[in-house]
């Protein structure tokens, strides 16, 4: 590895445990004689075309520590599209700073991204290694069993259900609609199933946008469940679609597209209950945590922090190993070898959405098993178990 | 007091620790020689209409404990009103299963329920001891200096916005609403101020049942603070009010309305978060954990839990101490006698709702200040504690 400094980059959506891969890579860099300076780029990619960076090696251990226990994304995150020109003043800053290495850490568009940054250096001649660090709460990257973010957000949405449960069985409302994040990919409401136990407990039915939602089946069972225990738990995935692949609800005031021009999600759990309220003449809440799922530190999992750690501290070692366009790599939890992670070309990796396996959903209220259940609960661990025995 | 069974009635909206009373007064109960069988109405009022009890003298200290440690109302509860005849048939339950003694532990409504079976079973000539004790997340019990439940239900709001607020810093929404529950009041709401320590932090505004809202007011400040910072949060209690007093968003379906003919409150961010898209032309997202507020374990405060324990032992204790139409009352933290608590007469609590004094209410886009502090701090406890430095 050349000699030079070395700049981090965090982009798309934070996590509860972003800025645990961000201290873990920072403290790793550190350690290693091939880099010199440590710099972080101020909101993706926006401080690289900017040239707003700040210095991370004069981070205390106690200062890293926090960092590391902190969520969100503390160098701040951008989802920003880097025109022709924003990537010749990259390069100058790159030039500028002496950056010979750079760690973006993110998800499908930060990696896309990298690869892009790579190939430009590339062209211009300008001599630098890229490693990507993998994050994102969708759980959508390929080429990696899992995502570093996805099972606390998990985490938080399941313990979430199971907590909520329990209020709503105290006092049935009797049905509440419970929306959960991820967009066009159910990992996160599924993960909600792990909440139940006993057939009585929450949730009783799950909605992924992998499975088209049908109004009347919904009313019917729904009617069905509150018929038998008197309550119900709905979740929603804030992606779910219509059989004709339009989405359930939509803002569809443009003010709301974000910066990839994505309409904003969110909204179909009041939607849903306001359905079963007309037609049902149910009584029918709707909760919606939204983005604290990601940033509830008190929700974390083991595993996913311990993961979040190993690929910044990976992605350093990729560095001092000579690597370049490598994205790291998270291997299956009862893989054989030493390390926990590998490396893959970014080529595999960009471009590439990873979706929640069709073979593992099932025609039912809850529409996942035991194939679910096997990888997702190690990833989140266990929940706390309540006392439930008097109600229904 | 008498010989007889104690029958134990938990009412109204549940809280995190409310089963820690429960379970400290079962704990208590047993361990009192003047106190036969320990029953439990299941539903609340409803199990003593119906005669729907259980036993709780047969729960194991492992039991106990889970159901300390569990949220919700493990009995069951409810916002059923008695009529007439009702009171005739919850007599005949007390008379069959030998009930000399009730701890009805509950909010406002249960307090006027606990009088009026008092009341009720006078007229009968049924003697029989009747104890409240306090229990609700909206704090407006009169006669206590806090009510259990609040204070756990006010941390979950705090830390989750100062958790939300380092989301949506580090990629700017940019601005983001977050409605808490607490209808007509607004405590639970003005403790998401705990959140803030530095001015850029999160929350950025509060609106406060109390103070009438004004949109035209609140588009200009959100624009100011969104032009300085480039993010906000801005916290909205679901039951802010319009200058005339109307609610500021109101479902209208008469199926929402709950048993109480309340209409149900819960909307008025997303409402909120239309109007900042359409007016000010800002992407705004919304997000309202609902009633995860209150059944969440996992930010539970230490005083909260301390108190739920304490009012549950009192309960009992004030029983054989031979009291009755009474209402144990928590001391504020500061007071000097060897006891935490007191017991005020339940006629004296029995429709009356206590209010967020006016007089801790200031013009600002933060409403509270240090009185307010000083209360809730203690209450809640201290947040966990964030890195900030490289972001707005």
């Amino acid at each position: 590895m050349g000699a030079g400094n070395l700049m981090i980059v965090q982009g798309g959506g934070p996590t509860s445990v972003f800025n645990a891969s961000l201290s873990s890579a920072i403290e790793e860099a550190t350690s290693q004689p091939g880099i010199g300076r440590i710099y972080g780029a101020r909101y993706g990619m926006r401080g690289l075309v900017n040239g707003d960076v700040v210095e991370l090696d004069q981070l205390t251990a106690g200062e890293l520590q926090l960092l590391h226990d902190s969520p969100g994304a503390a160098l701040g995150s951008s989802r920003h599209k880097p025109s022709d020109e924003d990537f010749d003043r990259m390069v100058a800053t790159f030039r500028r700073l002496e950056v010979r290495s750079l760690i973006f850490m993110g998800g499908n568009g930060t990696m896309r991204g990298a690869s892009l940054v790579s190939e430009r250096c590339r062209k211009l001649g300008f001599e630098v290694q890229i490693i990507g660090v993998p994050k994102t709460v969708d759980n959508d990257i390929a080429m990696t069993d899992r995502c570093p973010g996805f099972a606390s957000a998990a985490r938080y949405m399941a313990q979430s259900t199971r907590d909520l449960g329990m209020d709503i069985r105290s006092l049935p409302q009797p049905v509440t609609i419970l929306e959960v994040i991820g967009r066009s990919i159910g990992w996160l409401a599924a993960a909600t199933a792990l909440a139940k136990e006993k057939d009585a407990d929450a949730p009783h039915v799950i909605f992924l946008p992998e499975k088209p939602f049908q109004a009347d089946k919904f009313l019917a069972d729904l009617d069905a469940i509150v018929t038998k225990l008197g309550w119900a738990i709905v979740v929603a995935s804030e992606g779910i679609l219509n059989s004709d692949g339009s989405l359930v609800y939509e803002l569809t005031d443009p003010t709301h597209l974000d910066p990839l021009k994505r309409p904003m999600t969110g909204g179909v759990g009041q939607f849903l209950a306001e359905m079963v309220g007309e037609k049902l003449k149910i009584r029918c809440r709707s909760e919606k945590p939204g983005l604290i799922a990601r940033a509830a530190r008190a929700h974390v999992s083991a595993q996913d922090q311990k993961d979040a750690e190993m690929v910044g501290r990976a992605g350093v070692r990729a560095l001092a190993a000579s690597e370049t366009e490598k994205m790291v790599s998270l291997l299956p939890l009862a893989h054989s070898g030493k390390r926990g992670y590998e490396l893959v070309p970014l080529t595999s990796v960009s471009g590439v959405e990873r979706k929640f396996p069709a073979e593992w959903i099932q025609e039912a209220a809850i529409p996942v098993g035991k194939k679910f259940f096997d990888y997702v609960r190690p990833l989140v661990g266990d929940l706390t178990p309540y006392f439930v025995r008097f109600t229904n």
